[in-house]
C-alpha cells in the first residue's frame, strides 16, 4: 500500500484525552478514532490488527475442535428472562425497545443464546462434547469508559461455550481450552499468565484469568518465573487423553500465580526469591466452568445413554479481541511508538523513500515494492526523512527498509529491525529475503 | 470436517414459518436459525458462506483502491442531528438511550459517520479521491421482517463512500465502482443486472440498483439479453482513464434495463423481441452519487488547489452481504436443495461414505479425507445412504465423492457434480484432481 494514497493518519501530538500509552499510541498511529464515548471506528491499520488477532484466535479455537458460528448482536429480553438474568443484570446491559415495544438488548455475553441454540439442535449425548464459539461485537454500558479500546463500550470478543456429558468430560474440555489459550497468546507475541479466579457459588478450581504483564495493568500480579518459559506451540499434549490433559494442567497450575485479589502472602514466601515476578497485569482472557447453571435454568436437556434426560455441563471461554490490540501495545512499545509482534503487525515492513522525487531512490523503492507481498507499506510521501523515520517507529512496523540516495547508488538499502534497533546494509534482494523469511 | 462431530443440523421437513425457497433451504440446510423476529444466528455452514461472500466483495473493493475500515454498530444521535436526518428518519431507525440518557442509534447506514471521520482526517484536495468502505452489521427495524435474511432486521452490509474533488472525478469513481460491482457479482456466480434507479432531488443518471434474477424477487425487471453475456473479470478497462471508464459505462447502460418502477413501455418495444428478458429481480446492490449533500450539511470541507475551502463530492455504494446468501439460493437451487456456486459454497466437496462401519469404505474415505483440503466435508455418520444423498443435495456442495462397497473394492469412487447431476466413476486420485482443479 502506498502511504500517500492511504487512510493512515498519524498524529504528531499526544491527544489530551488519552491517559495510557496504548490509547495514545493507537490514536497517534492512526489505528482508531473515537466516534462516541467508549465507541471507536477502526481505521485501515487498526482493522488489520484486529483481523490478525482474530485469525490467530480462530485457528487455535479450531485446532481444539471448537466450531465457529456467528450469533447476532441484539438479543431478545425473553431469552434472558428464561435464565433469570434479565432483571439481575446491572446498568451495564444496554436495554432497547423496538418499534413494536418489544424488549431487546445489545448482547454483553451469549450464554443464554448459545444454550438455546444448542438445545434446539442437539438432542442426544452422542453428539457431545460440543464447543461453539463466535467472534462478535458486544456492548457493555460502562459507567466511565476510558483507556481507549481497553475499556470501551462496544468491543469485539471471542466467546466459546462448551457442552459436555459429565464433570470429567467438562474438565477435559476446560483443560484443552487452557492449552488453546496459552498457544493463542504466545502466537500473538505476548506472555499471558493464567491465574486462579473466583468461582463464586460454583466453587472448585476451574476459573482462570489470563493476564498480560504491562505497567498500566489494572491488577497487581504475583507469579513464579517458571510460567514465563514454556513454549506451548510445539508441546505435544495429546488433547484426546484426559491423563495427558491432567498432567498439562498440573504443570501450568502448580507454580504460584495470583492477582492481588487472590494473593496468598504465605504461599508467595515459599517461592524462591530469584523466581518471584511481581508487577501489573491486563486481563485478556477468562475461562470458566459453571456446570449446569444455564442448561438447568433454561430447561435444556439431552437424552443420555440410559435414555433418561440430563442437563449438559457447560463452561465459557472469553478472549477480548479488541482489548488485545491495546494490551499488546501496553506490553510492546518504547518511547518512539509501537513495536508490533510480527504476527499482529498491520504491515510486515515499510519501505522508506528518504528522497521521494529523486530518480534513483524512486526506482529502487518501486523495484522493491513491485516484488513485495501485500503487507508491505511504501512511504512514498513528499516528506522529510525525519518525519518518515518518526512515523515508521510510531506505527511499529517490524521491519524498515530504508532507501537513501547514497546507498541506492550502490544498489543497497539499510534494513532496520524495529524491536532491536539493529541495522544492516544489504542488497535489495538480501533485504527482501530476510524480511520474507522472518 | 467430519459431519458426525459438526454443528450442521439439517431438517427433513419444511419449516412452516418460511414462505420463500431461500428461507426454507437456509433453515433446512442448517445455515441459520432465527433468534428473534428478523434476527438470525449463523451456524457454521452459513458463516462460511457469509465469509466467502465478504471476501470476494472485499477483494473487488480493494482492486479499485477502496480502503477498508470498520465503523461501530452504534452511533451518536448528535452525528445525525448535524446532517438533519435524525428527526427525518422513520421508525426503521432503532433509537437507544444509554445509562446516562444519551441518545444512540443502531446504524442503518453510515453517511454521517464516514463524513465526520473523513473530515477529521483529510484536509487537502491532494488527498482526494478517497473511497472508504466497511463490512459491518446494521439494523433496520422493519415493520414486518420476513423472507429470512432477505428482509431481516440485523443484516450485514458492505457500504462504501467516496470523496472527490469535483463532479468529473466523482463520475469516474462511480463508474469504477460499477465495474467492481459487475466483477463482484460475477465472481459470486450470479448475474446481477444494473438498472437505473430514482435519484430523487439529486437528479442525473448516477443511481443504479443491481438485481439478481429470481422468481421470488420483489421487483419486476425488463432488460436486454445483451447484458447477460459480458465477462467482466478479464475485461481490460483502464480504471485510471476517464475515457475508458466512460466507454465502459456507455456499454453497460445503453442496452435497455429497468425495474417496473422505472419501466418505459415505448423504449421496451424498441428492443428486438428475441432479446427481451422479463422476470423478477432481487436487489443486492445499489450505487448512488449524491454530490455535496452530506459534506455541506455537516460542514466538512477541504482546501483546494487555489487555497479556498470546498465541499468534496460524495457517492455511496452498498452490497447486501447477508441478503446475498439468500439471493444466491433464490437463483441457484432445484427441488432437492441448494446448488452453491463454487466460489460461495461452505464446503467444496462432500465425501459420502455409503456404508460407515464397513472396513473398506471407511478406509477409502479416510484416505480421501487425509488428502483433502480444509473445505471438504466427510459424511461419516451412521446413516442410511438415502439420508446422506438427500442431505448432500440439500446442502448443495458442488461435488459429491461417493464411496460405496462395490466400487471401493476396485479402488474407485463415483464423482457427482451437483449443478449438472453428471456422474463419473474414477480412481480416488482422479476424483481428487478433478475436484481440486475445479
Amino acid at each position: 500500500m502506498r502511504l500517500s494514497r492511504s487512510f493512515l493518519p498519524t498524529l504528531k501530538e499526544n491527544p489530551a484525552e488519552a491517559q495510557i500509552v496504548s490509547h495514545r499510541l493507537m490514536l497517534r498511529a492512526g489505528l482508531i478514532r473515537q466516534t462516541a464515548s467508549g465507541i471507536y471506528a477502526w481505521l485501515p491499520a487498526g482493522l488489520k490488527v484486529l483481523r490478525n488477532i482474530s485469525q490467530i484466535v480462530r485457528e487455535e479455537q479450531d485446532r481444539v475442535d471448537a466450531q465457529e458460528v456467528l450469533m447476532p448482536t441484539l438479543q431478545s429480553a425473553d431469552l434472558w428472562r428464561r435464565s433469570g438474568r434479565y432483571d439481575a443484570y446491572g446498568p451495564e446491559m444496554l436495554r432497547i425497545q423496538d418499534r413494536h415495544k418489544r424488549e431487546l438488548l445489545y448482547g454483553p455475553t451469549n450464554e443464554e443464546m448459545v444454550t438455546d441454540l444448542f438445545g434446539q439442535t442437539v438432542k442426544s449425548y452422542k453428539d457431545l462434547p460440543q464447543v461453539l464459539y463466535h467472534i462478535q461485537w458486544k456492548f457493555r454500558d460502562e459507567m466511565r469508559p476510558r483507556f481507549g479500546v481497553m475499556r470501551g463500550r462496544e468491543f469485539l470478543m471471542k466467546d466459546a461455550y462448551s457442552f459436555d456429558v459429565d464433570y470429567a468430560s467438562a474438565v477435559a474440555t476446560y483443560r484443552r481450552m487452557m492449552l488453546a489459550y496459552l498457544r493463542t497468546f504466545q502466537r500473538l507475541g505476548v506472555r499471558a499468565v493464567p491465574m486462579r479466579a473466583d468461582t463464586g457459588p460454583i466453587g472448585g478450581e476451574l476459573s482462570h484469568e489470563f493476564l498480560i504483564l504491562a505497567p498500566t495493568g489494572e491488577s497487581g500480579v504475583f507469579y513464579d518465573a517458571a510460567l514465563e518459559d514454556q513454549d506451548w506451540l510445539d508441546e505435544p499434549v495429546d488433547t484426546n487423553s484426559p491423563e495427558a490433559l491432567e498432567a498439562f494442567f498440573t504443570r501450568v497450575t502448580t507454580p504460584y500465580a495470583a492477582t492481588d485479589e487472590m494473593h496468598d502472602a504465605t504461599a508467595w514466601e515459599a517461592v524462591p526469591e530469584a523466581q518471584r515476578r511481581e508487577g501489573r497485569g491486563v486481563e485478556v482472557g477468562h475461562i470458566f466452568y459453571f456446570g449446569t447453571k444455564y442448561t438447568e435454568s433454561m430447561g435444556v436437556s439431552v437424552s443420555g445413554a440410559d435414555g433418561a434426560q440430563f442437563f449438559p455441563e457447560m463452561g465459557s471461554y472469553g478472549i477480548g479481541v479488541s482489548r488485545l490490540a491495546g494490551a499488546i501495545i501496553e506490553a510492546c512499545h518504547d518511547d518512539n511508538g509501537i513495536i508490533w509482534p510480527d504476527s499482529v503487525a498491520p504491515f510486515r515492513a515499510v519501505i522508506l523513500n528518504l528522497k521521494s522525487g529523486d530518480e534513483l531512490c524512486d526506482a529502487v523503492c518501486e523495484q522493491i515494492y513491485s516484488k513485495a507481498p501485500e503487507d508491505f507499506l511504501y512511504d512514498d510521501r513528499a516528506e522529510r526523512a525525519g518525519v518518515k523515520f518518526a512515523d515508521a517507529d510510531l506505527m511499529g512496523h517490524p521491519w524498515q527498509i530504508v532507501v537513501g540516495p547514497r546507498s541506492a547508488k550502490e544498489g543497497r538499502v539499510e534494513l532496520k529491525r524495529r524491536a532491536t534497533g539493529e541495522r544492516q546494509e544489504l542488497s535489495v534482494d538480501e533485504a527482501l529475503a530476510l524480511v520474507l523469511a522472518g
